[in-house]
């Protein structure tokens, strides 16, 4: 059986992954970089934003980038909730939003959106979105097509992930302990009291200030 | 200038440091023993409690030890707040509640115990529990008075703890992040958005699972 896999996941020392007033200029609202701070310099995310010519070179190789290179490692195909793929809520006020990513988004596979808005299929470069209203258990049926023997990323936000957490569907997992109070924001364990026991969990240092926690499934 | 230190304060994955419905059989509430449970097998705790017979021979001396023991280091009075002594609200019902620690508390040194309800000071063995409804600051003045020159500590609960972090009077700090979920409790960093600023912050994984956070005031 193929694996459901969340990556580079980060949390807040006071349980946010995310902050408060969500906008197209600033898609972690208050938040602002700081949780992502760790991933910016390294290759994986040099590599991948074209910035290769940049000051930090060809981007740092250390234990940050590690855990961050696996992400798309045999990856087929990738399940977001709509809050990742946009700031809006409601229904669609037109179909001019395609995302933060401009004309060839980063995933390069098929990608689930969750919403209760449905909308057409929107094909970006090689990536494909699919806007359908599904429980995590149907999505995950849904994905797990899509991506032809393949594992299939849960990309977050932190409401999707913990909805998949909550049905027992994740099998890695893969956080990083920011060290910074948000105060607020959305919380990632809202609901999911004791779900440390579906898990092997491994902690790393990185020198840079992070924590790694690998979530490994307990069979 | 002396300082003031919290040490040993576990905290869960969603921020709690101590659970619901604490009585005087269960001083964590519904988190039992597993925010501690990192402790209890090291030298410093099983030397302090006076196991030593006991099968697990003199504690083990590994990363969790190590920080456990820098504990007493140079301390010469403790503050706590009114919930670490004892389950109790409100007016004493009577003054029979000596504490969890019998007739030799391990703290060998002046305890203030920060109350709203005042009552004579209790002496027990080495140590003196002094009762007194203070603001942190002025807390904080009295404990140094009776420290001799040396250190204090601040014994927790978080509320107790989080009331001196918005004051700014925490110099050092050792956390440490358990990889459990509690659900509920009473949470540490409530109110304290941006407080990581006051500090420098280094952290180091455990083989044992958790993850060991020094927090040091910047100069």
């Amino acid at each position: 059986m193929t694996r459901l896999r969340v990556h580079n996941l980060a949390v807040s020392l006071d349980g946010f992954a995310t902050g408060e007033r969500r906008t197209v200029e600033a898609p972690f609202g208050h938040a602002g970089g700081r949780l992502m701070q760790w991933f910016f310099p390294t290759r994986t995310f040099v590599t991948a934003s074209g910035h290769e010519s940049e000051a930090e070179g060809s981007g740092t190789v250390g234990v940050d980038d590690a855990l961050a290179a696996t992400t798309n490692l045999d990856i087929g195909a990738e399940i977001m909730g709509r809050g990742k793929f946009g700031p809006h809520v409601g229904p669609w006020p037109d179909e001019e939003w395609r995302g933060w990513w401009g004309d060839e988004p980063p995933f390069r596979t098929p990608v689930v959106v969750l919403t209760h808005h449905e909308r057409p299929d929107l094909v970006l470069g090689e990536t494909t979105f699919h806007f359908r209203d599904l429980a995590p258990a149907d999505a995950l049926d849904l994905a797990r097509e899509l991506a032809g023997g393949l594992d299939v990323r849960l990309g977050g936000g932190p409401t999707t992930v913990r909805s998949f957490l909550e049905a027992g569907l994740v099998d890695e997992m893969h956080l990083v302990l920011v060290p910074i109070v948000l105060g607020r924001g959305v919380r990632l364990w809202e609901g999911l009291e004791g779900v440390e026991e579906q898990f092997a969990i491994e902690s790393v240092a990185s020198p840079t200030g992070v924590v790694h926690q690998r979530f490994t499934r307990r069979r």
